[in-house]
Formats: structure tokens, sequence, C-alpha cells
């Protein structure tokens, strides 16, 4: 049975996920593929857009949140995924070398009706660049019981 | 002035994205930089899974969705980004080989109270395989307008 299930997400926990470094050549990467807008790719479009300079792509930043959280807490948990987030929020541009801190908080819990053995948490994901928080996203997330 | 500007942008609009196909390959890799659970990355445990087979990161189908929204409508606009997603839902898996059709749907416009010459645009897009929505996500995209 892996390390972490169902019954270990209690509401109130909040779990440290460690950084993550936004890596110039990889954000550029992402964006051509997957978000090709010009504040995404060159200096100067991004010091003439609203967001103030060349930044990364929303999704970007989620998908790095996303390999923290699998880092260290689904990897050696019971996770069977998730059906979604009610709430994926970019407050603040994130610039290439941030470092940011990434953490989740347990915001509620419940087994599910419709199938056994698992249960469904509600998470708030965040990552930091010091105090500001430059990603929020709320959503639920799908885990094997320990018990029947 | 780019062709399509916050006042194109009116609610009912409905605008075809044009056609997703989820690349086994890319998909694996997307999986093993930044999703890697088991049911994104093997076949046996996509099948152990409650998502009954080896199927895409939500945050892979998410960025290709965004791709087909960059190609078909950002990238001839005034767009100035996303503070992000009311919604981000992955009601059903997607699985490799998958042809999913693209579209948005504009729900709400209104002109930003703090910024001039911008203008805020709330969004429905989906992704459909078939009849069925594999993805749908509600966000606000920031435009600049044409007239002052």
């Amino acid at each position: 049975m892996p390390a972490i299930a169902f019954e270990d997400l209690t509401p109130g926990l909040i779990i440290q996920l460690g950084e993550i470094v936004i890596d110039k050549d990889e954000m550029l990467d992402f964006a051509e593929r997957f978000d090709p807008q010009p504040f995404h790719l060159d200096e100067a479009a991004g010091a003439a857009s609203v967001l103030g300079g060349l930044c990364a792509s929303g999704w970007y930043t989620s998908s790095l949140w996303m390999r923290s959280y699998v880092d260290h807490v689904l990897a050696g948990s019971t996770s069977q995924g998730s059906p979604g987030c009610s709430e994926l929020l970019w407050p603040k541009p994130v610039f290439p070398g941030d470092v940011l801190r990434s953490e989740l908080e347990v915001i509620s819990a419940r087994r599910s009706k419709s199938r056994e053995r698992l249960g469904l948490v509600e998470i708030t994901g965040r990552a930091y660049r010091g105090a500001e928080v430059v990603m929020r996203t709320t959503f639920v997330g799908m885990f094997g019981t320990r018990e029947p």
C-alpha cells in the first residue's frame, strides 16, 4: 500500500512541495509548442504588454506545480487522477529565473458515494514568489482508501 | 491593428478551433516531465486505474486546447493574457489517437474599470470527442479595445 491514502489527507493539512525554478529555455520551448503568444516568446513584446515582461505561460507554471505535487505527494499515494479544478488563477506574471515555493492545503475530504474504496479530496495548491501568490488552483483529487 | 479586438468578442459568439490529435509519443513525453503518474505512463497501470487505460494528463489536453486557441484566435488578436480560469474540467479521460474537436463560446464581455483600452472577456472552451465533452474550461481573457 502506498504511503499516502485518502485517510491521510485530512482538512487543514498543509504539505510543502519544494521549489520550482523557472528555466528560460524550457519556458520558451513550452510557449512555442503550446502557447505561442508574443509576450511568452519575446522580450520586447513582453515589455510592451500589460504583463510587463517576457513571462511564462500560465499552463507552464501550472504544469510545473503539478510535477512538484507528483514528486512530493502523488508518487507515493493511492492517487486515481482528478476530474478538474474549480479555480486556476495566475494573479501575477512569472518570469525566467523566478524561484517559486510550492505547497498544497487540504480543504475537504469525503468518500465517494458511487465508487467503493475511493475518496474525493478538495485541495488548494499555491505557488509563491516570496510572499506573493503567483498561481493558485483548487481541484478535486481522487484517492484510493486504506480501509474498505 | 490585429483582426480580433475586444469589440469582436460578443456574448454568444462561438468560434471553431479545429482538431486536436493526441499523439502518444508527445503525450508520454509531457507526462514524464510534468505529470509522471503511472496511469499517464504505462498501459497496465492505466488499465488498472479508475481511468480505464493509459491516458493523457489533463494538463497536456489543456495545453493542446490552448494551442488551438492561439492558432485560431489569439495570434491575430489584441490578447493581453489571462488572469485565470473559474473552471477547468476533465470529465472523461483522453487516450492516445483521440481526435478532439475544439471550440470556444463567448459568455460575457466588459471593459476594464482600472485599465484604459482593455476589455475582459469571459470565455468557455470545450474539447469534444464525438458528442462527448472531454475538457471544459471557463476563463477570462484580456483584450485590447479597438476604440478608445
